[in-house]
């Protein structure tokens, strides 16, 4: 495994991003974005995206100069237009716009279409609560599962986050409603290893825990089957309806043509309603209660949702960030 | 099996809540949530539950004379305090108070803390979606489902409620993150019938299909293994930080005694950012290419979330709410 250091990959993104057409400040924002995910470990979102990112840029799916305008609202709602920006930069800009608006009401939403693929989900929910706030956000997809009943793939794999302020570290959701999200799947099967658990279905319409299997017959499973389903269906039903932007069912079935993803971010400021203390102290309380559980594995501790990212980002910030090398090495070569 | 008229098992719980002490308004609602919940064919949490809910009226644990009260809020936020009153009756000022929130703010939301069992959860999605909002709403519940990793019980199988408004008929998520609710593995194990899908593990430690095993070892499974034990732990810490109330490992184990629930209602009124018209083509869009994808049976159409209430409600109105014989005699006995 290659590692870099995280300083030389953000400039070589963001040297990439410039012959991308990205103006100084997006271009640096995009890169640091890029930069981080992989940094925390999320490494299918970060520079792996990378040429998916970049090839959607030259084929017009993604206008690098586009950027997100309000369109309509009230209150502490509102709709806004992501006129085919950069999706990470949008949905920045969104997360933001849903911050403000939570700490003048409470509670603040926007809904976000015309966007485009968001990357790394969590870094919104982390934003959120790296200030003290929660965050519930998702993005619709094209299709790439199939309802419950069905063979085809007409439910998308929508990403949901959902993060919880703590100071001793932000517990952050940050899930595809699919079992394994394609990138996973990719990763297994890349690998010649079989899934923790099953992921979907064979040609045959048998679950199976072969990742290249499930890529071929494009049947993967939603999480708790009809439930994961369902939950696909509503969350688009929000995002789509909200923001006015494409349904699943509306994507183009290309995956370097899925452009135009409706987008929710909800954020909760509980400043008015507890001191930070306190909300910590119930946080905490939780946390210790997962340890107190009869583990499987004695070796294997309990962990909660995000607990890996801060050791992570520590250990690739202090090693080098792992990179794959072909991507890498073609990043520094154009 | 049993069929009672809708008004028959409505008198008949209101003339129980009379005796449990409810004042003749209190008494009505309360009635009329449980019968609604059967008449809809949500059995496990109508008529069903009554017994439940008696004895906790007797032991105490449920105030009958509770009113919620406001605590705290900013704007679009409130946290509120069940006093220990009703579930259902505190879930129904609760889900009206965010309703009226959102109405003036565009999104609006209640943290209701020291609450008890809201009884069948949808309930307070379909009061928004009728009103033509949208409202995702949770509870958390005593620790009956083992975080991913652990043997022993310590999150919730927190149920989670996603409403989209419809004129054609509201499509509505109402599910434990667990795969199956306890009340669900009660009416498998009562049957003898496997579950169609693992639920959990045996005593052994073996993924199963048996539904009174699994009653057995406690150790139903969450939707998605690891996901839905993440997802079931952020549900918890919004509940509990937000309302000041109970999280999931401060609840008693018995489930007599599960009293002082955490529960959020979040409602989202659309008005300010697209018509009813607008709203209904999207959502009628999303429906329809839920029908042409194929199907694995072809006599078993593809379904969305809440399709079959209306057709309950219409059948049990028509041939009288199906009731179990015991439990209805029971009530007119006493």
């Amino acid at each position: 495994m290659l590692r870099v250091p995280f300083d030389d990959l953000y400039e070589a993104l963001k040297r990439a991003m410039h012959r991308l057409g990205l103006r100084e400040c997006r271009a640096q924002l995009c890169a640091r974005l890029f930069a981080e995910t992989t940094r925390d470990g999320v490494y299918t979102h970060g520079l792996n995206r990378f040429p998916r990112f970049e090839a959607m840029v030259r084929n017009g799916s993604i206008d690098v100069h586009a950027e997100p305008t309000r369109v309509s609202g009230l209150g502490a709602l509102e709709r806004w237009d992501g006129r085919c920006g950069p999706g990470n930069l949008n949905a920045h800009v969104a997360v933001h716009r849903a911050i403000a608006l939570a700490k003048q009401n409470g509670i603040g939403g926007v809904a976000l279409g015309n966007t485009n693929h968001w990357m790394r989900g969590g870094t919104y929910g982390w934003l959120a609560a790296e200030q003290g706030l929660f965050a519930i956000c998702w993005s619709n997809t094209l299709p790439n599962v199939p309802a419950w009943g069905a063979t085809t793939p007409s439910i998308g794999n929508n990403p949901l986050v959902i993060a919880v302020p703590r100071a001793a570290g932000p517990v952050v959701v940050d899930m595809a409603v699919s079992q394994f999200s394609y990138g996973t799947l990719a990763s297994y099967s890349k690998r010649h290893k079989p899934l923790p658990v099953p992921g979907g279905y064979d040609a045959a319409g048998n679950l199976t825990t072969d990742a290249s299997a499930i890529e071929a017959s494009q049947r993967a499973l939603p999480i708790g089957y009809w439930k994961g389903s369902g939950l696909a269906i509503v969350l688009d039903m929000l995002g789509a309806m909200l923001s006015g932007g494409n349904a699943t069912h509306q994507f183009s079935d290309e995956p370097l043509r899925e452009t135009g993803q409706s987008q929710i971010f909800l954020v909760i400021d509980p400043a008015s309603l507890a001191s930070g203390q306190e909300l910590d102290r119930i946080a905490d309380g939780i946390i210790d209660s997962l340890r107190h559980a009869a583990p499987i594995d004695p070796a294997k501790p309990i962990r909660y949702p995000g607990e890996q990212t801060l050791r992570l980002r520590e250990e690739n910030l202090r090693l080098g960030v792992p990179v794959d090398p072909e991507i890498w090495n073609s990043l520094r070569a154009t």
